[in-house]
């Protein structure tokens, strides 16, 4: 993949507003900013893929370093740096600054260091959106070495930079309707891949203490091909991997698994997929192949409980730690510990119950005991419900994950697939 | 996938050093931070993708947020936040800073906003590696917000930050062998999905002005799937997406291809993909199926003469700069016009000849005019070599674009195939 010369050229582009196009979130922003005391939000973004940029554009589009500017109450503005970049900038639906605009020409003669650099294009764009120095909320990501120093330099010529990352991640706690179709795009190729794992174990056959497919020995790393075809082929990418666990490397919730490893009968197989398309979906399954031992047939029902109570108590209005609280009271009444009675364990019921799910695979709702508003359910969330139960001693893990969304109806489930360990039960 | 509760437990642990690994880059890394006057380098990161983390890390590893501190003259060490992520921070062979040496726990009660954080995490990560506050190079990558205002704090007790992303990026530039033969297996899968493009191509029929395979017009989207579904098999993902850009769509350089699009005969498309295993490959091929037009032949006759001479000139000690100087003379020679000729031009040749490849898919070496060691090419580069012509008025664009490593015995093709536009010439 190309890219462009240090020579831009910007042709003053204004682009057409598209048809049912519309700049997602201004109106609560404005209300933040107002409250932040701030005139402007201004987000750095490397790509089009930063979640905080990513929550103001209308459409997925592909973008190198960038800027935006939402002045309180006014539209807010995208500034691209590279001429290269125009008909992509112009596909956001939004106003756009250019790269003639932001003088990237002379900057790169004149400001050629990241942070002189970065500074010069954040200065022209505040100005060319008609924001004079004063306090302006910080969002985006970036470098942070050449951010901070940016930031400094641009803080002793009079700017006052307000921490916004936070701002923007409440502000994409609700999603909008073209977000959450995108979300159940990749939560409908979960499933599918997720199904897909459970006719291959359905089939696999015993031998001598290890599952075979198809005259090979059956390991993770042939699970993980045969769903990372089906994923692509649905236009999604797994960035940040995905976890297919069998034993004890599912008795550490975030241990991924190893590829060579051959799969066992009467041992747990935790897979965790996490795919993105335009957004990201999330969900597991833990399976068992022949015969569960007793302790884990007791935690997969367990497990099974206590997501059914958190699905019943995820409505509007909750706060995500009281239905942790909740899970939590389960399994101890059935004897496992928890992150409440046994406080940075690593057996019985080890993590948090749920996150938000779009933008980023990890994101708000909270489901954290230190959170206000962050950790209310409300409508327009998506959010996962995940009970799980590990044993590292006994060598197994039990995981069962939902990704849900509460609509203005009530709990709909994004990940319908059934729950049961026996992949063969999983059919018809 | 689980998130962690804020209740964390830190155990101490003190990883043995595997076999054969070693921590990458701290000898030059000591004379950099010397030079700069700095005590220490901090990397800040919200994964182990963070690819300045990632060149200190002797293998891939799955962490999430995590600070890496490396005193001049001692080994680095590597802070965790989460005491689930043990065996992961384990398993980069680095001593650890453990969550309870951070005081994870009480940062959670007394400094709970991410900024204070941030800012508590750092502080204690540096005091537990023996750096007093002084001069440090910042580099990793966070929330712009967040980390100005973690660092701003920090500056008010006595840390003095230097942007040291740059630092990181030109240590990045010479790759080890671990993370070559990670580009190789990357590009081994890239040349496999042009392969199998070439393949469907030499099969397509021509029909009424469009292309058929197997009874169904043969689309962008077709192509796409068919190359993620072998990309994936392989282990490799497309963070960055991919180009698939026929005729008009492939007239500009950045323009990624509709998955509806329908091929055509006689026309041109451009096929540039840049997957990602544990590193990034790029490569690039422009295909005609059926009868070129004049215009397209010479222009595809004129870039492979280009590339050509850049891999002539491609030698240690080189500037980039001058090799695209070069492919502007020859370029300009047969009347295209060049960056050069016509800075900011749409038609012709209008980008860079090649960049850097690896922990990023744009890194150094740069072949940009503005370039010091960051341009000059050596020993144990990886990069880039793509000439390209556009004619955005007559409908089509060619690029031809080689990944190339730079070893002791001279110019290594990473990416082995043909360049030939006729995909049946692809074969035997």
């Amino acid at each position: 993949m190309p890219v462009p010369t240090m020579v831009l050229a910007g042709r003053g582009l204004r682009s057409p507003r598209r048809k049912g196009e519309s700049t997602p979130r201004q109106g609560p922003l404005a209300a933040a900013l107002a409250d932040l005391g701030c005139a402007a939000l201004l987000i750095v973004s490397q790509s089009a893929d930063d979640p905080d940029l990513a929550a103001f554009l209308a459409s997925e589009v592909h973008l190198g370093q960038s800027l935006l500017v939402a002045p309180r109450g006014a539209p807010a503005r995208l500034a691209y740096l590279v001429a290269m970049e125009r008909d992509e900038a112009a596909g956001t639906g939004l106003p756009l600054v250019t790269p003639a605009e932001l003088e990237v020409l002379r900057a790169a003669a004149e400001a050629a260091e990241p942070p002189a650099f970065l500074a010069w294009v954040v200065e022209r764009a505040l100005d060319r959106c008609g924001v004079p120095p004063g306090r302006v909320a910080l969002a985006g990501h970036g470098p942070a070495g050449v951010v901070h120093a940016a930031c400094s330099a641009l803080a002793r010529a009079g700017w006052t930079w307000v921490p916004g990352n936070d701002l923007v991640l409440l502000l994409r706690k609700r999603k909008t309707a073209a977000e959450l179709a995108a979300i159940r795009h990749s939560a409908a190729a979960t499933c599918d891949a997720l199904l897909a794992t459970a006719r291959l174990l359905a089939v696999a056959v015993s031998r001598d203490g290890e599952l075979w497919l198809e005259g090979e020995r059956l390991t993770v790393g042939r699970l993980r091909t045969a769903m990372a075809g089906l994923l692509a082929a649905r236009g999604c990418e797994q960035p940040r991997g995905n976890i297919v666990a069998p034993g004890e490397q599912g008795g550490v919730p975030h241990s991924a698994g190893t590829p060579e490893r051959v799969l066992r009968p009467g041992e747990s197989l935790v897979v965790d997929l996490f795919p993105r398309s335009r957004m990201f979906a999330d969900c597991t399954r833990t399976f068992c192949v022949g015969r569960p031992s007793e302790p884990l047939v007791r935690a997969h029902a367990a497990v099974t409980a206590a997501l059914a109570g958190a699905r019943k108590g995820a409505v509007a209005g909750a706060r995500g730690w009281d239905l942790q609280e909740a899970v939590c009271g389960l399994f101890a009444a059935r004897g496992y510990p928890t992150p409440i009675s046994h406080p940075g364990g690593t057996s019985g019921y080890v993590h948090n119950l749920g996150h938000g799910v779009g933008f980023e695979l990890h994101e708000l709702p909270l489901f954290r005991k230190a959170a206000g508003a962050e950790g209310v359910l409300a409508a327009g969330d998506v959010f996962t419900l995940e009970p799980g139960l590990y044993d590292p001693a006994a060598g197994f893990g039990v995981r069962l994950e939902d990704l849900v969304h509460l609509g203005p109806g009530g709990l709909e489930t994004l990940t319908p697939l059934p729950y049961a360990l026996d992949p063969r039960e999983w059919e018809g």
